[in-house]
């Protein structure tokens, strides 16, 4: 559907990002920065639910540390969050970070600079350049407030300047962010450096809010975006848990198809005609498929859920046989119980309390 | 930012469709629809956060009296679902109906969509054909299953077939809507229609599914239609109750600046650099602002809402004072206290505990 933008490639780990590889999926961290353990765990968590890249801030040496210890037993590679500086960035280049997120422009001295990328070089690891209209530098925050130039302008001008620093030691794995809370800024921005740059785009919209306004702002810029074929790696950032940054952001690709279907069902609103008690039995047979998912991934990886089963659940008959053609199992709701379908044919029909059971016990048996 | 496509105009109520009208939010009715007091709670209720539009499905005549009954005390007109049964909308026209969701097709003989335009004509109330994937015409839907032609072309085809019924009845007032619960199906059906007609078109994405997958496929949808300038009014289906949807409408067209700033605020992820409990803050403080924000609508209308405070959550002081500038409120979280801002300027410091009541006492005195 779409044409990908040109970009080069990259390697965070063993992920490749840019030059037309699968566009992937990162979260960031939420925990505090020293307690290795805990950050393993919700790395492994998120890795089960399809997230390809973790990233973490470093705000000290310390912290440098515990990513070491968790990346040694991580399923997916570790970006090294870094802000100000720049003995922390060579701190986590040492411990074992597959990639940096560090604004060049940021960590004082030239010399700093000429460290990170010879550091960075050795060991054949990539930096993210990640604006933010939160933290632009300051002449070019006053030009976009004042109205001399765009914010999208001002986003991409920064990070370009900030690559120069880069590409001045010699440096090109380089990947560029520039993000904006308003979703418009975002999009424009991104498309200025589209037209700039051959760098793998990572994609969000910063600050997006809470769980259901963030997922519509990020999925309205990522879409139209990616629709376009600007986009190499996509972070959803969430006032939520990182889990559910990831399940919009598998969401988001699965939309377009650039991932294969996950576990969300199709599921009708209901309205008037319904008869059945609908939202409780999609909820759960979303829940148990959702589980299901996650476990054949961590056994199989994603090999084993490239063709996992499609489930719709229906309230009536107007859309419901219809839907069910499309799915590999289906309910379509009559007067207080469910038709249950395999591929498209009745099979047999299923009280309230069953339907979820049911519907899994076929998924499985596919 | 947009170029809209031209599309005439067709009224539903005092509600303008189409013809460069402002993109207007429908959601669907999900009570027994017999029950007209329980309908028009909800109708109020949606409309108190910014829905323009409320269907309901009139499956029977007893059911068309309740719509006329609820629809005379509604501050947003009603849209009548029907399928198969033309008695069904004339019933409704006669009880009130702002406007008929009714696919010609499938009412039977030429006779009865005659008696049905006639009606509609007479009252001036438009009609919407919503074509759906999953209750697609057996031809064509045997044809897209077959790959003789995409699954958007069949949508576009029955659409434009069933238009042919009504404008060889001189009925001309006519929306189209043309939905698949796959994304790219639905917005190559869009794409179509844009091309081959100047009805005005109902963007959805029909079962969408649970709130969240659902909010994210709608919003990638919809937000790559509208920015192309395709779609003049919208309806999300989700798996949840019609509050909901709104809200995912509302925040769509938001995100596309085609709405003013709705109560939704800009809040941070959250990191490893986090020193407050950020999550319950944003939560708190967003339920507040929702409330403020329907109190308003519902005392002055749209007018009342126009400008309303923009407020921003955040963890630290990396993107913190930077969001705050272009806040009218903000929190910037720091070592167990947030500072509070107005207009970008530190005003003081507050808890936790206090900081969603202080940030409403400042919106309030704006």
């Amino acid at each position: 559907m779409f044409r990908r933008e040109e970009t080069r490639t990259v390697h965070v780990g063993a992920v490749p990002v840019g030059g037309g590889a699968p566009v992937s999926v990162q979260t960031m961290c939420n925990l505090p920065p020293h307690d290795a353990g805990a950050i393993l765990a919700q790395a492994q968590g998120v890795a089960r639910l399809g997230c390809d890249i973790f990233r973490l801030t470093v705000p000290d040496i310390e912290a440098a540390k515990a990513l070491g210890k968790a990346r040694s037993a991580s399923p997916i590679p570790f970006v090294a969050d870094i802000h100000f500086d720049y003995r922390c960035a060579l701190a986590a280049i040492e411990a074992g970070a597959d990639a940096l997120r560090l604004n060049p422009g940021n960590i004082g001295a030239a010399e700093n600079v000429r460290a990170v990328a010879r550091a960075a070089l050795a060991r054949k690891i990539p930096i993210r350049i990640g604006v933010n209209m939160g933290s632009l530098e300051k002449p070019l925050a006053a030009k976009a407030r004042g109205g001399e130039i765009s914010p999208a302008e001002a986003l991409a001008q920064s990070a370009l300047a900030h690559l120069k620093l880069l590409e001045d030691e010699g440096f090109r794995d380089v990947v560029i962010s520039a993000k904006a809370s308003n979703v418009q800024d975002t999009i424009a921005a991104y498309r200025l450096l589209a037209e700039r740059t051959d760098c793998p785009l990572h994609l969000g919209v910063t600050e997006a809010g809470t769980l259901v306004p963030g997922a519509v702002r990020s999925s309205v810029a990522l879409g139209i975006l990616l629709a376009e074929g600007i986009g190499d790696t996509i972070r959803v950032s969430l006032t939520d848990r990182p889990e559910r940054e990831v399940l919009v952001g598998m969401e988001i690709l699965r939309s377009l198809g650039m991932r294969p279907p996950g576990p969300a069902v199709t599921s009708c609103p209901t309205c008037g005609r319904t008869k059945v008690s609908l939202m409780p039995v999609a909820a759960a047979v979303e829940e148990a498929l959702e589980a299901l998912y996650a476990e054949r991934l961590a056994a199989g990886g994603a090999k084993a859920v490239e063709r996992f089963p499609r489930v719709a659940v229906m309230g009536c008959v107007v859309n419901g046989p219809g839907e069910a053609k499309d799915a590999d199992v289906a309910l379509c709701g009559a007067d207080g119980f469910f038709m249950l379908y395999v591929k498209g044919e009745q099979v047999c029909r299923v009280s309230e309390a069953d339907a979820a059971r049911k519907v899994v016990e076929y998924v499985v048996s596919l």
